[in-house]
């Protein structure tokens, strides 16, 4: 692999300022440790998958930082995204005499990173920590911007917290441990800043998509810090989500309903959301918000990275009940994160029955 | 009982400022609730014993505001104040469709204020809520400056969020209910503010504290109103406590030990915080900062408030093995916060066996 020197990423948020760390090797780099608060304990919270391949050599760059690191596994898997599962961090925290400058560093995916960051805030009342991310959608999208949740029974990322970490590493290197099926679920979070936020970004990703699948290290390392780019400009425009940074949420309120309905971990996050990415285009079609065509270019790009392009058949009435447990759902009406032109998104209500008309198009 | 007009104090904190509005019958006035976000659901989050005295006054106000009200009764005490109990919270409301908007009211003492504040910290990643204190300990402490949590297993307070209130309700009249040794319970920490920030309210304290124990309506409204401003102060200065919000603990190390050691309930917050008070002053005398009349003069107050001075027999190395749980114990070093002067307190450490020599001076 080619070396290639680590760029960094800036979230400009005031005294919650952060940097990202995008490059291959980047995990064993000190200089992307420098200036992190100092404190005696570390904990590095994974899962053993991931441990097994990355926790040694995290702890190793670790123990030059903090006297004691500790290492907390997590059982793998969203449905271990629970409040129990944040008990065992703080139960392995208070037992190590953990205080308030114990830092996190969550190594894993989406799940670990999303548990790990909620941990953080509620420990203590906050501790400082570090998104280590070794998936691509981990990489290039929930790694990024501080939401952080665990799932309750009743709705997916329920109950969490705006919390940003200190920093992000992202090691490139980690991408090549990535199954293929996780790898292309990644792609939909890359592909999803195109259509939102920078036709430019889009048009690229259709030029590269083949480099990309191939996992080659500088087109994935453009992609991945471009994308940062996107994420933290919006996340520094609206760092609550009171109204911009929900353009973000593309094509989640189907590929929500498809997570919960076919209960969490049938489908990979990634993959609910490119399939709700070709409905949601298809509802903002119908709306005359944008061509088809535009739809169908999106629906093509999403199929070649080989996402799936038809929701599951769970029923309109089923489809419609879950969305309206969707945390955009206020008030009873049925919102959405529409296109609105080639590179730009905004909310949008829409009236059921052309909802239910998407969705009898778009699955079984 | 006198008609006194209420009087507001401000929380300056930028774009989370709230006011603090202490007066009798402030629960049923309008203007007690003016602007606040509006929302389609409201949610009363207390316990059976309050909500047979205010819940019917306080549903009958929040109608006017809000569409739909809810009532959220949990199990009452200290030993419900835990992650399961706020899940109950989070049960009801996603099954009454709650929203990012619907805004939660904590009627009752310090453990409903502290649970549903961090409820709404947690719930959809934050949702406004209101403060109504009913207890004099939560209408001058806890309900002010958005210090939030749960307990666990290995410790008070471990779990929470700094999540600023959009409002504090402060009806005196429901002193009128509480029962004494509640009240006396709650003057602990309003004598606190004297010894830690304001040498002369300490001295007003110490003069009207026959008044105080009488429930002497205007009293009490001065009380609890200096206590806001100077808890407001201190908040405005260092929210997150990175500093001189720690002050606020004064009598909080020995308290929580006591607390812990005899099983969370066995005795109140103000009770064990008093008692600790007698100690930290104790602890200051002895490191020389202030002299031991300083120190007798304050343990006489807390006596004549009805107060324990004497810590419970739990042994010396229970005491220290408790205190080394507190989250103020960063490294292993045990600190506390000290009176340096009249009514000027500060965080310092202090060797262990001067610790042991206050504790065999004040426990047993």
């Amino acid at each position: 692999m080619r070396d290639i020197s680590p760029s960094w990423v800036t979230v400009n948020l005031g005294a919650q300022s952060y940097g990202i760390c995008v490059g291959s090797g980047v995990l064993s780099d000190s200089g992307s440790y420098a200036n992190l608060p100092s404190a005696a304990l570390a904990a590095i919270v994974t899962n053993p998958a991931v441990a097994a391949l990355y926790s040694e050599k995290l702890q190793t760059r670790l123990a030059s930082h903090y006297a004691n690191v500790l290492l907390i596994e997590l059982p793998e898997g969203e449905e271990h995204k629970n409040y129990g599962t944040m008990e065992k961090i703080f139960d392995r925290l208070l037992r190590a005499n953990a205080d308030r400058s114990t830092t996190l560093f969550a190594l894993g995916g989406g799940v670990i990173g999303d548990i790990t960051g909620f941990a953080a805030a509620c420990f203590m009342r906050g501790v400082p920590y570090v998104q280590v991310p070794t998936t691509l959608l981990a990489q290039v999208d929930s790694s990024v911007g501080g939401k952080t949740a665990v799932n309750h029974p009743l709705g997916k990322n329920m109950i969490g917290a705006f919390y940003q970490p200190r920093r992000v590493i992202v090691d490139l290197d980690t991408l090549n441990s990535l199954p293929k099926r996780e790898l292309v679920a990644g792609l939909a979070e890359i592909i999803k800043y195109g259509p939102v936020s920078d036709q430019g970004f889009l048009e690229w990703i259709e030029r590269n998509l083949d480099a990309l699948l191939s996992r080659d290290e500088a087109t994935l390392a453009y992609a991945v810090t471009r994308a940062c780019e996107i994420k933290a400009s919006i996340v520094e425009e609206d760092e609550h989500e009171a109204g911009r940074r929900a353009i973000l949420n593309f094509g989640h309120t189907f590929g929500h309903a498809i997570e919960t309905g076919l209960g969490f971990g049938a489908w990979l996050h990634g993959e609910a959301v490119g399939c709700g990415m070709v409905m949601a285009a298809e509802l903002s079609a119908r709306l005359g918000m944008i061509d088809r065509a535009y739809a169908l270019r999106l629906r093509t790009l999403i199929e070649r990275a080989g996402l799936p392009v038809r929701g599951p058949r769970l029923g309109e009435d089923r489809y419609l009940e879950l969305m309206g447990h969707d945390k955009k759902a206020e008030a009873g009406e049925l919102r959405f994160v529409l296109l609105e032109d080639l590179g730009r998104a905004g909310v949008h209500g829409a009236a059921q029955e052309m909802v239910r008309d998407v969705l009898n198009e778009c699955t079984g």
